[in-house]
């Protein structure tokens, strides 16, 4: 028997068990206790320390139960074999100090990655920020949000809590159902709705569904992060030139593509309306082989400043060949993480039989809180205000933007929340976006939209820049326009 | 010039802008309107409508928008030549017709999926469920969450509704940090953890961390979600025995595997709590090789009825070896919807390559409302009550247990919410379940836990049944056991 010397105190703030415990599993990992080696009886062991037996008892039984120990009936306790202890250093605090060395500290990857501006090295001071992605969060009805949050609580029961339907809740999918066909001509049951939290895990979901290494037509150029997600999932991706209707039809003819990724509603960034013709080409083309599919991203139809919003693709399909994709994320607001997907019925076939067992993403207070607030009038009267807010902001921004006609084309406006400003004399993007930025402003390329070979192959694109107004006020605007007129005034 | 006939009502409630719009619209779809024909000029059909002329403009503007008119300059309005308008039955409700048709109405596949149980092509009452996988949620503190909730939201401002970090709020990931450092003794960075929408998701980002096709490691039997999920993936799944310590380390040498999948605290289904030896040796077989991965899910470690919580294998990680995944689902709430993931440096590194920008799924409310739960403490106290009333319905079902002893070899106590009894004269699985099913008890299988050709290989596996006591208090446990006793008495 190995002669046990524990020292008790009272001082550590540790009990007597946690400190017999320790000591002996100590013991055990630097190899003073060896494997096979019989530990003294908790009587004796009571005995010895002055404490009582089943303070030993507790700490030989949780040494046991995490395998320190083996307890052999009538014969007491043994040190276990335990493979490569020696090399546990009990105090090393590996993983923390290792976390510094790596440099991973402080840098902030996301911010990077989350919008498509210049990445310069210079710490320059932003006043004015024209993101197209930022919409404004002021007018949000944050009393109402929390009025129905309240009464849904105080009616808040224990099947609440509960896992709700992979699909989402059938109430939510109704209404969006209901929603989505009267203000968009979807047609759908809402049994084809899944509600998940987010456009991106939508996407992976639909990765699962249509299967790995997909041929991907996508637009050039295209929304950015769409494109980061579809690369991550090894899809093919096969860059389609645009024309002043879209995707490029005979392009996409002749590409690999089986999956075409598009945004009839407003093209991002282009701005592009796709019209009635285009639309039906596409689903023509969809139409000619079993496993062609669209994705129309309808992310931000909501905002069109003349005449009605366009009817969606899927309203026009008849085929099952439009896979719809919605979110709350711009209308009601970027935190909420709930967008939806319309499966035509065969996918719907699909994503129950490969991913039907995928838990909701999104938690059934959520769920309720969003179904109340659409049901109720809420988010219309909400829509409402903000096309108002953004259409005022819109036509503010478009007349302020006349003494730049002379050296910039401007396009993309009527929808969405920004302009494209592109020079005719070709400036590049990159001193656009500069010369901005030095003036304290920042403004947003596209160049990184476009893929591969196409990105410096059409001027249009590699000298035109971005304006968002979504966050921004009129008195922002104002100012804005004025301090980039200065900043610009080489070129104008 | 087509002759435009055009009835205006004021009877259907639709503006009169709506009926010349749609109007014109159908005539284009049904072919009445032909490609290159020249519409009235908007001052002439006004007139003969007797509308005013900005009516008819906004129609047009909107057709022109959506791409059924061109409008050339000087010249007037024309109808645009569309692909394959002819294909558009106007009124056929596709969708929703083929749906019915393809029998999808009422069938409740997330049922199915969700547990274990026998599905029985009879409907039986169930009268006692003695679900795995169920959780009390009587005893949550609905007044406490409603109150943080509250108090949050008065707060709220528009930050919290704008889209925050893609791993989890900071604030957050730091109370994570510390609750796993504390309760798990989890060495981790709060830069190392990501938050997301529940344990799958968090596997589907894993996915794309660790690759594609990845040969991985599970114990027979496992956790059957996990393993849906990975089958998902396209992982190619080795299946490896285990012994009365966890997963068989042999086999698992002689399998392909790169990544091993284990819940070394409380394996489920079997209830094991791995050794520290047998965790050595995992943590000894990762490392020599340089691709090699432990994924350690944790999922109900919380709930450990002999002895303080087993340590997680992380802490006994040294090298970078183990991912480590847990959920609230257990502990707080299903619904939740809040898992997590602490990531070894090296693939923290790919995760912010591969999938930094994938938006965050959890909606940063829900985070901030959980940060204040575990915070305030609220989280330990909820934690310890429903570790005492766990602790005894375990103790009372136990206690009940006695008579089946002789038939049945009880095992899987002392941590989780259930345990196993398996049949001594090997009573089909199958057979115990309906047996008991037949007088209105719901009891689990774990032969389809059970992967390919292992499935039948032992009969511990293929005659034993699961008791899930979470959701049932002592009354209903007593009243079951009672009724399982009647059910079985011809085994007993």
């Amino acid at each position: 028997m190995n002669d046990l010397t524990i020292r008790l105190t009272d001082t550590e703030g540790k009990c007597l068990y946690q400190q017999i415990y320790e000591h002996i599993r100590n013991e055990i990992r630097q190899g003073k206790l060896l494997a096979g080696e019989k530990l003294p009886s908790t009587r004796s062991l009571a005995e010895y320390l002055q404490v009582a037996r089943s303070t030993v008892d507790f700490a030989y039984g949780q040494l046991t139960a995490e395998g320190y120990l083996e307890a052999k009936p009538c014969r007491g306790y043994f040190v276990s074999q335990v493979e490569d202890l020696f090399h546990l250093p009990e105090d090393k605090q590996g993983a923390s100090a290792s976390y510094e060395d790596a440099g991973f500290l402080g840098a902030s990857f996301t911010e990077n990655v989350s919008g498509t501006h210049l990445t310069s090295q210079r710490k320059e001071t932003v006043q004015y920020d024209f993101s197209p992605h930022a919409i404004s969060l002021k007018d949000f009805p944050y009393a109402t949000w929390k009025k129905i949050t309240k009464s849904i609580l105080v009616d808040a029961n224990s099947e609440m809590f509960a896992l709700g339907d992979a699909q989402g809740d059938l109430g939510l999918r109704e209404t969006i159902g209901r929603y989505l066909h009267s203000s968009r001509g979807v047609n759908c049951q809402p049994e084809q709705i899944i509600i998940g939290a987010g456009t991106d895990y939508l996407f992976m979901l639909l990765e699962k569904i249509l299967g790995r290494h997909v041929p991907i037509a996508m637009e050039v150029p295209t929304y950015k992060r769409a494109y980061q997600v579809f690369q991550s999932f090894a899809y093919k991706i096969e860059a389609v030139p645009m024309d002043a209707y879209g995707m490029d039809i005979e392009k996409l003819r002749k590409s690999d593509a089986r999956v075409a990724y598009i945004m009839p509603s407003h093209q991002y960034p282009t701005g592009v309306v796709m019209p009635i013709g285009r639309r039906m080409e596409l689903l023509k083309w969809a139409r000619e082989k079993e496993d062609r599919y669209l994705i129309e991203d309808d992310y931000d139809s909501e905002f069109r400043y003349k005449g009605k919003p366009i009817p969606s693709l899927q309203a026009s399909d008849r085929d099952g060949r439009v896979i719809y994709m919605g979110t709350f994320s711009k209308s009601i607001a970027p935190a909420i993480r709930v967008g939806f997907m319309v499966l035509p019925l065969n996918l719907l076939k699909v994503y129950k039989e490969n991913c039907g067992f995928y838990a909701s993403t999104v938690s059934r207070i959520d769920q309720r809180i969003l179904n109340e607030f659409i049901k109720d009038g809420y988010f219309e009267r909400y829509l409402n205000k903000m096309r108002k807010t953004y259409r005022e902001r819109h036509d503010f921004l478009l007349g302020k933007l006349g003494f730049f006609e002379k050296e910039f084309m401007i396009s993309g406006e009527n929808a969405g929340l920004h302009i494209l400003l592109s020079s005719k004399s070709h400036i590049p993007e990159r001193e656009l976006l500069e010369t901005a930025l030095k003036n304290g402003i920042r403004l947003y390329g596209i160049s990184d939209a476009c893929m591969g070979k196409e990105r410096n192959a059409d001027t249009f694109f590699s000298s035109t820049v971005l304006l968002g107004y979504g966050a921004l006020d009129k008195q922002e605007l104002e100012a804005g326009i004025e301090a980039l007129k200065k900043a610009w005034s080489l070129y104008l």
